[in-house]
């Protein structure tokens, strides 16, 4: 539920810098501001405008710190609200007494994404919109922030507008024919309510299409790299991290023999899992390293199956091979750089695969390619154009959204039973509200915005 | 050497966050700022005024993020030249992008602290107010945070200044006679001089008698808890933390061996440091995590020794004392819960000690009170009024400019010899500035500047 009172957090990432930010939103801003700060020259906020002064505990009257300050009045503001902003210090202690002097003034600490959530609530976003915030802010390559940013712009919220305007359009017409039933229903209005309604299940269908690559998109994927000793597992885990300097992120393994980087595949982000037992022990302990790795298969996006070209399939593949099973995976034929003596057996024909060599890098490229080409169709990552839904619930909605839809257009099929039809036409509308957020329940925003940072 | 050029860096932590800060400062930051930012109203930035707008990436026209963006004219501005700030979503990739977007428009990544090394460099603070920048980013305690705050706002720089001023005088003095050597001292003249000499000494004096207090304020300590097992010591350190809410930070130990947590004791930060190995074995694992708390003895600033009351003075107490031999330590008699049983060896009834109990917690204040005594005085805590040098960079410089002054002194003693007068007098002037920067040399700076984090 909405409240009306003033929320207050820190707005810059936790830790040390140069820059600490409070942020205060909600009718009792202006007054809090005026409280905690002094003015080196003036007396008063102008809106939008950075004045220079200190913070001053309002109890004690001691200062916290020199600070700049900017109100934003309402609605010109990220949350449309009276928007009060302390620039201090960024030390962890100053922020936290200033932050202190605002709650002592009135502020409530806020909710994790409450300031969004207030944007959203005084519908300047909706809930797409709001959610982009978040995606933008844990995008870890150029291709997901792209499609985060044009959904924050709009682009998926707009073609959804289009699709509830038109269905909204063939709502009033049933409704219309309801409301006076001694009318038949005309031809055309049947007809052009029938095309609206196959228009809109195909534009949805479309959005659904591509749901798959806008969730890879945004949270990336993880590929499992398996191989017996030996086979180039490390060298080829060691080119595809170094060749890609777009290493966004060093994780450090969440047990002690798994180790898991993250590198941008031209867009994609992918969490190379490898496993430290199969990289440094040759002995009886190395059996474990591979029962360890192939553990892991079922958890994976992609495996990667290494296979060492210059020498014979042997029982160590075999048993990786079995392990694997039906799991989706790539084969790479290593070691193309030294004669060819492996012989796949039969039903690895029908996989994916690429000769390469980790030694001298050739055919790596043609790995990237392939791991890439698994994921992600080109318009995903080339095109400017490209609008997807990223999250299982917009696909949700839009998966109900497309039931109505279809079940109005089955009923349709021969008379068509007008109370029938509205009620899937509004049901329709309301699973796309959902997604926007026009009907959109408190606890589901919640759950929403409790995955945002504090402070956003 | 101060570099005339323009120069860019993020301001706020690392890491995720509400908003992220791209700061750019010198002669290009508005044609940086008018290149890569698009005002949704206008076209040109009003000083001071945050602007709605996007940034973009001037190389690709891609859209980078939605900020507000605002242009400090110099001299108005944190380093007194024109200062553009991009307030952006606070993810990392954003953030960097923006800064990217800064830097290929034709900015140079600042240095750590470079920020602030301008407006030093640009007169605008002196540099006991810049070292206080990064004092208040680093501050762990009210007191220390205090401390720096009064450094930056100039309390030290004005005492400094008023001594400088004091001994210029005398200098101009004593150079009038040496230009006019016909010219006999007068008596008045040069019992004033002298009077202000022994002025500036004792100021001087007291600032570096508060020296140790000033940098424990703002350093902190590190206090060692030894004690045989079953003295008490872990039910001693986990009152300690869970009576002191204010814990500051925990740091996880540099070894596995060392347990260190960081408490607030009203305005001290003390590293309360304590062994793993003596808190979870108890065999003869025990006595070799004795013996790595006693090599920690040295580098502690107090130890804090455990006996246990209840039990006779054994041969391990008998071992920890001799390890802590002329360390400085505060005995803790713990259960006085239970009945006294020990007795101390006579060398240990001069210690300072307390009788407590930390399952009762009787006596634990009077051992926190015991600590705090031995490090500062009340004045140093409670006085707002407390100025005190705190980096060993001023006491150095501080000890030079005595020497000279004692060195005039002495020989003033008889005939002033107003060669050699002038000469001491020029050096203490030396070595004062130093202190506030007036005579630093480039290579000091770039010392006292590393330490800065980015982006201040």
């Amino acid at each position: 539920m909405y409240k009306d009172d003033t929320i207050a957090a820190v707005s810059t990432p936790p830790g040390e810098g140069g820059i600490g930010i409070v942020r205060v939103s909600g009718p009792q801003a202006e007054t809090i501001g005026l409280g905690l700060f002094r003015f080196q020259r003036g007396t008063a906020f102008r809106s939008h405008v950075l004045h220079y002064g200190t913070v001053i505990d309002p109890a004690t009257g001691l200062l916290i710190d020199e600070a700049m300050a900017v109100l934003m009045r309402a609605p010109r503001s990220y949350t449309c609200e009276d928007l009060l902003e302390i620039h201090c210090h960024g030390g962890m202690l100053v922020v936290e007494q200033v932050l202190a002097a605002a709650l002592a003034g009135g502020a409530r600490l806020a909710d994790p994404g409450e300031f969004t959530r207030r944007a959203f609530v005084n519908g300047r976003i909706d809930l797409v919109q709001a959610e982009a915030v978040i995606d933008i802010i844990q995008a870890r390559t150029d291709a997901s922030l792209q499609l985060a940013q044009r959904q924050r712009e709009g682009a998926l919220s707009g073609r959804l507008a289009e699709i509830v305007r038109s269905l909204t359009r063939s709502l009033a017409m049933v409704e219309a024919y309801i409301d006076f039933p001694e009318e038949d229903i005309g031809e055309a209005d049947a007809g052009g309510m029938r095309r609206a309604v196959v228009a809109a299940l195909a534009e949805i269908e479309q959005l659904l299409a591509r749901f798959e690559e806008g969730r890879i998109l945004r949270e990336g994927v993880s590929v499992l790299i398996v191989g017996k000793p030996n086979a180039g597992k490390s060298s080829l885990l060691n080119r595809l991290l170094n060749e890609n300097r777009a290493i966004v992120t060093h994780i450090p393994g969440t047990t002690r023999d798994i180790i898991e980087e993250t590198i941008n595949l031209s867009g994609l982000a992918v969490r190379l899992l490898d496993t430290a037992g199969i990289r440094h022990t040759e002995d009886l302990v190395e059996r474990e390293g591979i029962n360890r790795a192939l553990e892991k298969i079922p958890q994976a996006d992609l495996v990667v199956f290494v296979v060492d070209g210059s020498r014979p399939f042997g029982e160590e593949d075999r048993f990786i091979l079995d392990a694997i099973g039906s799991a989706p995976v790539v084969v790479a034929r290593n070691k193309s750089d030294l004669p060819v003596v492996i012989e796949l057996p039969p039903e690895m024909h029908r996989l994916p695969q690429v000769s390469m060599s980790a030694a001298s890098g050739e055919g790596v490229d043609a790995l990237r390619a392939l791991i890439r080409s698994t994921f992600l169709r080109g318009e995903a990552l080339d095109s400017r154009e490209f609008v997807a839904i990223s999250r299982a619930r917009h696909r949700d909605a839009l998966v109900s959204a497309c039931a109505a839809l279809r079940h109005a257009l089955a009923e349709s099929g021969g008379d068509l039973r007008l109370e029938t039809l509205a009620i899937d036409l509004r049901e329709s509308l309301f699973a796309l509200g959902q997604v926007t957020g026009e009907t959109t329940t408190d606890d589901l925003l919640d759950i929403i915005f409790s995955s945002f940072c504090i402070g956003k």
